[in-house]
């Protein structure tokens, strides 16, 4: 897995946020990550199939960074976690995914995504189960982080 | 999303652990989910994707039950919840997976896996967000629950 295919959902999170939530993320040094480290109050997940690898995604926000986006977003001031909060993950991991998809498409490199997940818990962690490099960048932000993890196997 | 889509991951999860762990689980009612109530302390999550159809699969544990999974597949003892642990709900999680989509390849439904991701962490919750109806189903045993989800949109 190499630079070429892993910039592109980077990018796309930072188009995404400041876009459509007006909020600019300060990406941090990606790191494989060796253990499942991220925590966060809130996780979208996605999962990744095409005919020369395939993989997960995930993106986990703390809790104030996700309220601060639905409010930014959505003009919404949630307290919680609800449902509208984790439509809104759901949706921000649809459209990061997406966007980097488009732009993987370009290069050569083909795949369909499937339908994402959220999960919710105080400190909950996510391990990524496809045999390659997991990597794992952080973007922060006044209101809080957010961590971006992705692994494909070839 | 009909029962004849349904039926083999739930067949499927049933031979996996019985086959596998030598556990009988006792398979409650299926019924609609309408918010994510699914509480376990380990989860995989697996998507999938076809020309017909894209959606997200769960399976949540308690975690007594899988500590002894554990032991009775691998003949190891896990106080904790630890990586070999989320090693085995990813592999339990492909493998039920991988079952029903044998079963459904033979009826003429297609689709392709992603990669296995697994969540930890106390009594966290998963929403798929896939634009179909929500299955949940429970699988008791005298060492707890496990709690079967699966969504599609068409």
């Amino acid at each position: 897995m190499n630079v070429e295919f892993i910039n592109p959902f980077l990018t796309s999170l930072l188009n995404v946020m400041s876009t459509m939530a007006s909020m600019e993320l300060e990406p941090g040094k990606p790191a494989l990550k060796t253990d499942p480290i991220a925590k966060g109050d809130v996780s979208g997940l996605i999962g990744m199939v095409g005919p020369q690898t395939k993989g997960s995604l995930s993106i986990t926000f703390e809790r104030e960074l996700i309220l601060t986006t639905m409010q930014k977003m959505l003009g919404e001031e949630h307290e919680e976690i609800d449902d509208e909060v984790t439509d809104l993950v759901g949706e921000i991991t649809n459209m990061v995914t997406g966007g980097a998809k488009n732009i993987l498409s370009d290069k050569g490199y083909e795949f369909e995504m499937a339908t994402p997940m959220v999960v919710t818990g105080k400190d909950h962690t996510i391990s990524h189960k496809a045999k390659g490099k997991k990597i794992i960048m952080p973007f922060s932000s006044e209101f809080g982080t957010a961590f971006i993890e992705i692994c494909f196997e070839h």
